[in-house]
Order: C-alpha cells, then sequence, then structure tokens
C-alpha cells in the first residue's frame, strides 16, 4: 500500500509524501525502511527507521513545538489520527491478512458421509468430523481438530490444531478457537449417594456466538440441561475454564487461567482479568471491571466499577485497606505508648 | 419410561397417573410434554410444564397448604423421594445413557500388533496405541487419543479425544478421561548443579483407580520414583495439576484449576474448590474441605473441617480475621480520639 | 554398571564392595537388591534393602558414631559424594537413559515435502510438519504433534504427543515439550474500537533456546510484533501461561499453572512459584524469588530476594505484617481497655 491509501484508510492526516511504498508493520523501535509503525504518544518515536509513522492528532502541536521538525519529516511520512494504536492494528490486517490456505480436504481427514462441508473449506491432515456437522463457507479446520456429531460452525472461522468440538455444540461465523481448545465436554456436577458421587446430566449445550476469539487449552463445558453461551465479540485468553450453564454476554475481555464455575452470568462489556475466579451463580453487570487474581463469591452481585481482591470489593475500598493493614504497626505503637503512660502516670 | 416403573425405580411415591410416558429429562422451568424435571425445595416449580416432578417429601405439608392443590395435580403427576436431586440423576442415567458408539477399530488408527485389545471396544480415527498395551472390554479411544507403551485401561472407559496416556500408566474401570488430559508426563524435579537445573529421575508410574472422572486438559505427573495416584470415584475438575507422587484417596472432589505439588496426600473424602494450590508434601486428612482460592503452604497437615484463605485457616478465624481488617479504620479512629484527649487535657 | 564405575563416574568415595552389579535406582525404602538409592541426610537411610546407597561426604563421621557400623556396611556398599541427590539424578540418567524409538517416519505422518528432516530422527503416527519447517538430527515427534510453516526444531528434542508448534517459531537443541504444549499461539491483544475489540497484530515468533523443558498443557504466545523468547535451560511446568513478548532468562524455574502477561521479563535464574500471576511490562531481576500464589503489578520492578504475597512484598515484611493481622483482635481490646478507663475516671 501506498502511504497515500493508507492515510485514506484510516481517515488520518498525511504529512509528507502519499507515494511511500509500504510492505510491513513492526514495532517502532525495531522498523526500517518501508514499514509503518505507530506511536501512542508524541514524543515516543524519534529514533524510529520506520518509513511512515501513525500518530496521535496532537502531533501538529508536538511538531511545531520542535527545534528541527524538517529532519523529523524528511525521515519519512507520518499520518495523524485520533486513536493510533487502533489504526495500526487496521492497517495490519490489511498488510498482514491471516494466512488462507487453499481450500481442500486431505485424504488423511475422516470426514463422516452425513457431514456437510461448505464452499471453500479447509480441512488439514488428521481432522475428523462426525455424523451431520455442518462446516460453514471457508472455515479452516487445521490439523488434528476432532469435531462430534451433529456440531455446527460457521463461515469463516479459524479451528486451530488439536482442538475438540463436542456433541451438538454450535459454534458461529468467524470465530477462532486456539489450539487445544476443548468445547463441549462434560460440566463438572455430581450427587452424593452416601459416599459416592453420583454423575448429575450433562446433556446440554454451547453456543459460541460470531467473532469470538479463545486462547489455547481454554475450556468451555457443556451445559448440564440447558447451554453455555459465548456472546458475539467476547474474546478469551490462554486456560481459562468456563463452566458449565455459564453466560458470558457480547463485547467481554476475560484474561488468562480466569476459572468462571457454574451458572455464572457475565453481562456485556464486562473486562475479566486473569486467574481471577468466579463462584458459581456470580453474576456480574454490564461494564464491570475484575481485577486479576480477584476472587467473587458464589452467588455475588458485581455491580459496574473497578474491583479487586479476595474476595472482592470496589478498588477504592481494597486500596485503602491495604493502606490499613500497613498502619497496624504504628497504632500499636501508638496504644502501647498510651498505655505506657497509664502505667507511669496512674489516674487518680 | 412410564411414570410409574420411574417411581419403583427411584423408590419413589407416585401421585397422579403412572402410564404417562416420559421420554428425557429437562429443568423445571425449561420442561415440556413429555419430559421430567425435579425441585429441590417445594414451593420452586409451580411455572413447570414437565409431565412429572421429582419432590421432596415434604411436598405432602406444602400440597396441603396450598389453596389450589388440585390444580398442580390435574398438570401432571409426580414422585416424591427423599433425595430428589440424586433421583433425577438416576433417572437421567436411565433416560439418557451415555453415547455407545459401535465397537470397531477405525482404520486410520495405528495399534501396536503386541496391544492386547478387549471386546466391544470402539477405537476412533487417529487413535495410537503403543507396544504391549492393554484396552479392556467396551472402553472406548475417542479419535486422536494416543496410548503409550505397556500402558493398562481397564473396561467401560472413556478416553476422549486427544487425551494422552503415557508409557506404563495404569487406568482402571469405567473411569473418563476428558479431552486434553495428560497422564503420565513428566513431573517438575531438577537438582541444581552450579547454574544449570540437572533432571532428576521421573519414571514412576501413575494409577488412576475405578470409577475416576478428570475434566478436559487437567494433567496428572508420573511418580517420579514411585507412584502418583488417585483413588476410586475420585472427580477432578478441568485445568487441575496433580504434581509427581501425589496420593489422592478416594471419593474425592477436586474443582477446577487447582494445584497440587509432589508429594502431596489427600485422603479420603475431601472437597477441594477451584484454584487452590498446595504445597509440596501437605497432608490433607480425611473429610476436610478447602475453599476456592486457598493456599497451603509445604508440609502443613490440614485436619477435617472447613478451611479458607492464604495461608489457609479454619474458615471462622479467616471470617474474624476479615472482619478485623475492615475494623482497622474505625480502631484507628479511636485511638486517634484517645491521643486527641491526652494532648488536650495532659495528665498532671 | 558396577559399584566402582558409579564412583569413579560421581567422583565420590567407595566404601565396601566395587564389583556389586547395578541395574536401576529406586527410593531409599522401596529399593531392592541390585538397585541404587540416596539418602540427603545421614541417619535416614537404616532401613534400606538397597545394594548401594550414594551418601553424603559426613557420613564418615556419622558411621564412627555408631554403635553397629560393620552392620551398616556389610548390607551393602555406599558411596560418598558432596551432592547426593545430583550424583543419584546423574546416575539415574546413564542407568536409566530417555527412551529412544528406533529413527523413521510413520506412513500415517504427514510432512511436507519441501520440510528438511535430519537424520535419525523419530516421527511417529498422525504426525504433521509443515512447509519449509526444519527438523534436526535425532528429534523425536511424537504420536499427534502437529509442526506448522518454517518452524526450526534443533536436534535431540523430543516434542510429546498433541503439542503444537506454530508457524516460524524456533525450537532449539536439547528441547522437551510435554504433551499438549502449545508454542506460538496468538497473544491477547485488542483495540477497542467502540464497542467492538480489534484483533491487535500478532505476527511475531517465538524463540526457544536449548535445553528448555516445558511442562504438560502449557501455553507460550507468539509475539504481536516482535518475539516471545525463553533463555536456555529455563524449566516450566505444567498449565503455565506466557503472554505475547515476554522475554525469560536462562535457568529460571516456573512451577504450575503460573501465568506471566505480555512484555514480562524475567532474568537469569529466577525461580517462580506456583499460580503466581504477572501483570504486564513486569521485570524480574535476575536471582529473585517469589512464592507461590504471589501477584506482582504491572510494570512493577522486582528486585533480588524472596517475595511473597498480593501485590508482592519482602518475604520478611509478608510475615511481620500477617502477624500484625492476627494481631488486631488484642489491639482491639487493649483500645477498648483504655477507652473504658477515661470513661469510668474522667480527667478533670
Amino acid at each position: 500500500m501506498k502511504t497515500q491509501e493508507i492515510a485514506d484508510f484510516v481517515s488520518g492526516k498525511l504529512f509528507g509524501a502519499g507515494d511511500i511504498e509500504i510492505i510491513g508493520i513492526a514495532e517502532v523501535l525495531k522498523a526500517s525502511n518501508g514499514q509503518i509503525a505507530f506511536v501512542e504518544k508524541a514524543g515516543t518515536f524519534t529514533a524510529t527507521k520506520a518509513s511512515c509513522l501513525i500518530v496521535h492528532d496532537d502531533f501538529d502541536t508536538y511538531l511545531s513545538n520542535q527545534e528541527t521538525p524538517s529532519e523529523i519529516i524528511t525521515r519519512g511520512c507520518y499520518i495523524s489520527v485520533r486513536q493510533p494504536k487502533l489504526a495500526f492494528a487496521l492497517i495490519a490486517e490489511k498488510l498482514h491478512p491471516p494466512k488462507k490456505p487453499t481450500p481442500g480436504i486431505h485424504p488423511s481427514a475422516v470426514i463422516s458421509e452425513s457431514a456437510r462441508i461448505g464452499s471453500d473449506v479447509f480441512i488439514a491432515a488428521h481432522v475428523s468430523v462426525g455424523d451431520n456437522s455442518v462446516i460453514g463457507v471457508g472455515t479452516q479446520l487445521r490439523a488434528g481438530a476432532k469435531v462430534g456429531d451433529r456440531v455446527k460452525i460457521g463461515s469463516d472461522c479459524v479451528i486451530h490444531p488439536n482442538v475438540f468440538i463436542e456433541d451438538c455444540c454450535t459454534i458461529g461465523h468467524k470465530v477462532i478457537l486456539h489450539s487445544g481448545v476443548v468445547i463441549g465436554a462434560d460440566g463438572f456436577g455430581y450427587v452424593r449417594d452416601k459416599q459416592k458421587h453420583v454423575k448429575f446430566p450433562q446433556i446440554g449445550t454451547v453456543v459460541i456466538e460470531d467473532d469470538v476469539e479463545i486462547g489455547a487449552n481454554s475450556c468451555v463445558d457443556r451445559g448440564a440441561l440447558g447451554e453455555t453461551r459465548i456472546g458475539a465479540g467476547t474474546k478469551i485468553d490462554n486456560l481459562v475454564q468456563v463452566g458449565h450453564n455459564v453466560n458470558i454476554g457480547k463485547h467481554v475481555i476475560i484474561a488468562a487461567q480466569t476459572g468462571i464455575s457454574g451458572s455464572v452470568v457475565i453481562e456485556d462489556d464486562c473486562t475479566i482479568g486473569g486467574q481471577v475466579g468466579f463462584g458459581d451463580h456470580v453474576r456480574v453487570l454490564s461494564g464491570a471491571v475484575i481485577g486479576s487474581q480477584a476472587g467473587v463469591l458464589p452467588g455475588k452481585i458485581v455491580r459496574p466499577g473497578v474491583w479487586w481482591g479476595t474476595p472482592i470489593q470496589p478498588l477504592d475500598e481494597y486500596k485503602r485497606q491495604n493502606a490499613h493493614v500497613k498502619s497496624i504497626e504504628r497504632l500499636k505503637a501508638e496504644v502501647k505508648l498510651l498505655k505506657k503512660i497509664f502505667e507511669d502516670k496512674p489516674l487518680p
């Protein structure tokens, strides 16, 4: 892409030449000729060798305050936008589109005769697809992915190597499941019968809506009776556990190694840190933010705001409480002094 | 099953027609015609459309206190038992028996000539079984499961897709290993030699007894020299780490993402929450309950009772301590006031 | 090996016969004839039936203090060294060398024609290797391992079953990746665009240096733009998450279920416990030790020393603070008493 094309594509303002050919993206300090980079804040880009730099709108002001603006401009060109990182991500998608292997089914794949495979599907070596499953147009099943019976996968999904999708689960369009993800394994439910644990039925399903991405080796258990659902646009990191009958809303972010117990509801637009633990039947209201390693007790309703700690509390309270704990030492000294005063000078 | 049959099967008391055909189970609020549901407590079932309801023994009392009992009865029939959830689980197993694929070995599977495969075994696509391994009667090895050399798997097990069982491990009867489980990888043990870490031998085994269920992507490491053992009837959730030489007793429950370091002993009938961490050589005595996210220091002996926090303490103490921490603010104010009194009115 | 050979091999001092044939290793209390065991401390070995015992240098002193040293000697022979556990590990490697399967490529493996496979490579059933990848001399790709395109794997590696290595990653020599490991999946990075999360480019790589070992089902994400790197000799346990652009030094130890966010730097020779969480851009300086379940806030610089808790603090401070918290109850009682004195005997 030429620099002018890029500026138009991100609705940015171009400074410098519009006909420089950009062939790739790079980090600002490691970029070289032919690459485009970005800086979040003015003032951090001085050493770049990128041919073009995405900068913030406030760059003009910055530039006019510099002593040698001409030198900066002659080094290349730049494009100013309101959200440099976002513009960079969009350009990256253009310049480095995800690999799209040639459609086809590898002869070592084992596909049920009753499965319906859409056009432009890529099925790699050692994949298996069960009875009556449906694979949507343009979807990739990479090496060793295993799809059960009566599974529906939408179009343009990427199912990475060694993923397993259990019977009857439904995957939307443009879903990305990273390597080792397990969708639809039995939930963890038992009923005590004297000493033994009798398995509670785990015969529900999983529904994963469009544009969801799930990280490597994460697990989403099927519903016990109903469904486990992950809403459109939600992004889940690696090694996350999603229990049975969990309902996650749209555009939620969940970082690595978080564990979500059965029947938890996380509403739209929440942000959940890493290694957070949710007891069962928690409800997180839309827009809440929960810090890493927090623990949410069963049944808790988490209101919008920023939460922290175990058991979770508002971040401000958490910080205040931490400060209080740190002040115990001084408090003890003060009390000791007061006591000493009494002992030295007893009241009449 | 007819309603009378079901009542007999769970030793329950039938109210209403005994000849209603029940074809499936469902949640009480989502059930429809031909389905059976359950309620744990009287009073929560009023809106169900289930054809039959499993209720608690105390339902009779409840019913006689209602203004329109006749309406409830005409809506269908019900069966009263002492443990509705347990009865429901047992009925579910009858009505929805686990899928039993037609026995046979898929041509893409790679089975060593020296392996002994029992009758009625199902071996799916892309499975491999190593030398001198034994697969018991009626066991399923689902797609992509990998079994090493000299492994013994009992009868009626379900080994889900992409499971790996390393050489020389032993799996009992009716064991369920969910997708991505790794049994018998090397434990994590090194000896420092100046700067380098020399691998301590990890040449022991894993023994998994009958009726164990292990969740997706969990790991059970082999013993360093001896064995790692998981006792009969124990149930382990997803993404759990079981270190080398751990010995877990019978009928233990371990929730997701818990990590158990080397040589820990967890005795029979313990219940362990999610994201718990055990230092090495901990011993948890029979019947102990450890809350989620707790941390147990190395070498600790955990007595029966309910434990919480890091480092773990009895739940009551944990709660009291949390309350104390919350009271620091008030305590500081009180001390400040006392100090002020002194300053304002100094003692003679 | 004969006992004299063993003594020479570990530069130890042999007491007793040098011609006893040792065929295997065992735990000291479970050892039998023909086996060698070790004890860390004098005084703990009395009941062994091992034919040879590795003991500490101070054994001589110990022995001379015993009433019946002759009995101990006649039971077998012993070898004294400075580091018994290390000597034992080195002997174990000799007596139980890792299984080395016969080189060859299983017919069910799918190897790109452009891949370069070194001599003495073992490729098991259902493995796939992508275009232009290079597999070094003597490396094993076990059943179901999947290697992407342009991957470089060094010599004498063991890639265990169902591992996945994504395109363009580089693996050094003598690397061990346990079953289910995922190398090079996309990192977790998005840019918010109004409600949606736009994927930030994840087009970097992973470099794993020589002698690294990574435990089962652990994940190492590729760099967003640059690389994620794991230094030579570093050992990582099971179910660990290593985020994009993380840089781990040499000879680092990381226990199970620890999570490392993006761009964290862990310098050489650090020791990290299990279930630790690192916020992004943390830097852990060489030689630091971080206790299990600790939490490190984003951007924190962790100096050498022993650290504990969330947020982390020096172990001593952590202990003192814990003691302070436990003393709140008494402090409250003291303040209550002071207040009562005032109330009973008001100041003039």
